[in-house]
């Protein structure tokens, strides 16, 4: 049988959702790494009772649990007594530990409490983990054959130094590790997840690599998984299944793993040496925020103009009072206008322009809210440009986020 | 006994690390505003015998079973027809609901395609728990007597409208609810944590209602709590304590619950009759896109000037050549003619610029990364600009986050 992971959060604040669990996440992200198996995750609250029946349910079916949260010194912390109650094993106070924790709060200047004679107490045989940052350390511990379990405190900063120093490497000796997982995320825009996924079906039955879909955002990704022993033996597993669905996506996929929209067509602009500038009605700036998310971008994106009033689309941008009249401000020859005026005014090889109905008042039987006309113009002065229907239903912030992106990939579509 | 519930988040890309579990913890904040006892949350990947095992658990200790994840389109989204198989159910294709998805295609100018008809079928005797948002529908299951099953799509924005708009009403009509946690929200800027809780430390002894500091995204927030069985009699008890808070707190607290500063300051603004432009450099539209994230915003924002380059200062800003040679991009004097040319160009009352160094590079030992000018050009004509450093150890979203909101501040407290 494969030898599994299983992780486990014990703490209160968790079920009222006070905090996060950042920490599931960092454990199941160093466990991939390791290549070891992890199947499931449980949250459990400050109760000895269901402490022990999370314990009874793990232990049947998984050879390393994991423990965080509990290891204070207040009353409601009660992970190391529940774990030696469960297992029958006394607690022994281990005077060396209780040496380092006062040590540590000399240091800061405070006094120990006799409460914190508790955090130097142990099941008897367990090895203590060592928290260098905090004063509550874990244990490594076998208390029946086969099986391991850690603790961690719940401050995500100590559990992670105790992780990388101490049991990531515990792990790597004790022939936990064989070999680990590497992912590359290719991202797509332009495409559905179905659609996607149809075209791609025959590869979503691939064993190693494996590959999977996940959408979020309004993009599309594909994860491409594979088990390997080193990073160079994992990317030639990856690269022709990557190559694969690269050709079969052709333009839909704009890049992979940390890449954004903004940050590709800022390297295409880059390549090119030529220069941008946008004009935004309902984005209202947010446009102008992604690309210069990206540090750098200060060689290829000048800058642009928000005109959110019809006054600053004609005194700024030259567009035409008459066809703001005629045509309404979300309209193709406004967008066109918009696109042309920027560049004329700011003196940039390329301008992209966003008018539209952001919601949630505003729209119309001809121009519902989710209408949304983006505006190309190129080196050569061309201008071109689209109507989109991003559907008023998902709100005012999504038709805006989805505006950008559009934006940025007719862009991205054009240079290519 | 009492009946609680459970929540289960299925997805292979939890257990991998890949995306934080923030699902988890908005159930768990629900849950506890309705004061639904909750004790353990799980979380299992997308594979069948795994997922039966953790709803044979769930289903021993818990009434209301809470599913997340898996509704989606693919091979890999399984909660449906796990949860159909575990209770021995045919699953029925809803016509209706295949109609709606179909629908929501075409306004988005896509075409459905065959895998999506699984999204339509539920197990027979399952309500339709409707997706206003998204293409996935979730289920309102009672497959055993006393045993409720709700399954929603893992896309949180979609997920949360689902439970506010139609789990949480039914949870209240089938009795769930005997009486409601609610919170106000008060929320500061320009104070720490520390500082503020300092001010207001006795109101943290109260029991009911209850006072909780917490911090997040720079802004520092005072949640008052209360157990009320009506929103009547929970106003009475938050509203002397809120008083209280504010007297203390001053202008620091500029709001609560869902205010932000954009629309506080929009609020302003609207009850003058008065208009506001904005000149951006290091945030690259970043202020404007928080003020017209603001429905309604077009009444008193007008647009602005995104200079992201130094021509664009002085071509459409009219920002002196000699200034920006002698006192740099980022000083105060820079500022200062950013915010009265946006002003003139735009001919509004009020204007706000903003330069710095964003980073991670272009810092100096003299104008280090996280330097930033905020300027303010009254109706007067007058201009005033103040420097912040926010610190460029926290890296350049945060810097260009605390910028926006800072310049929204300067003008909320001049406008008061």
């Amino acid at each position: 049988m494969t030898q599994c992971a299983e992780v486990i959060c014990v703490g209160t604040e968790l079920l009222l959702g006070e905090i996060l669990n950042g920490n599931a996440q960092f454990l199941a992200q160093q466990l991939a790494q390791l290549g070891i198996p992890h199947y499931y995750q449980t949250v459990v609250g400050d109760n000895p009772e269901r402490i022990k029946q999370a314990i009874a349910i793990a232990k049947a079916r998984s050879q390393l649990l994991i423990f965080t949260g509990g290891l204070g010194p207040t009353p409601d912390d009660l992970t190391t007594a529940t774990l030696a109650d469960f297992f029958g094993a006394p607690l022994v106070e281990r005077a060396d530990v209780l040496e380092g924790i006062r040590q540590k709060f000399e240091r800061r200047g405070r006094i120990m409490t006799d409460n914190n004679r508790k955090q130097a107490c142990f099941p008897e045989g367990a090895e203590v983990l060592p928290n260098r940052l905090g004063s509550a350390p874990g244990i490594i511990w076998t208390p029946d054959p086969g099986l391991v379990i850690m603790t961690f405190p719940g401050v995500p900063r100590e559990m992670h130094a105790m992780w990388q120093e101490t049991a990531a490497p515990y792990l790597q000796r004790h022939g936990w590790v064989q070999s680990i997982i590497y992912s590359r995320v290719l991202r797509f825009w332009g495409v559905s997840e179905s659609g996607l996924a149809e075209q791609v079906a025959p590869l979503f039955e691939l064993k190693n690599p494996t590959v999977a879909p996940y959408a979020g955002n309004g993009e599309v990704r594909l994860r491409i998984s594979t088990k390997a022993v080193s990073q160079t033996e994992a990317e030639a597993q990856i690269a022709p299944v990557e190559a694969k669905i690269r050709a079969i996506a052709g333009l839909d996929c704009y890049g992979a793993d940390d890449d954004t929209l903004a940050a590709v067509v800022g390297r295409l602009l880059q390549s090119r040496g030529e220069t941008l500038a946008v004009a935004e009605s309902c984005t209202g700036g947010g446009l102008g925020q992604l690309l210069t998310a990206i540090p750098g971008s200060s060689t290829y994106f000048w800058g642009g103009i928000i005109a959110y009033d019809n006054q600053v689309k004609t005194n700024l941008l030259q567009v035409s009072s008459s066809d703001l009249e005629t045509h309404g401000a979300v309209s193709e020859p406004v967008a066109n206008q918009m696109a042309l005026g920027v560049q004329q005014r700011l003196k940039t090889d390329w301008a992209l322009s966003i008018t539209g109905i952001a919601g949630p008042g505003g729209g119309t039987a001809d121009k519902p809210v989710g209408l949304v006309y983006i505006g190309l113009a190129d080196p050569t002065g061309a201008v071109t440009s689209v109507a989109h229907q991003f559907g008023g239903f998902r709100g005012r912030d999504w038709v805006r986020h989805l505006s950008s992106a559009a934006a940025l990939d007719k862009l991205r579509r054009q240079l290519l």
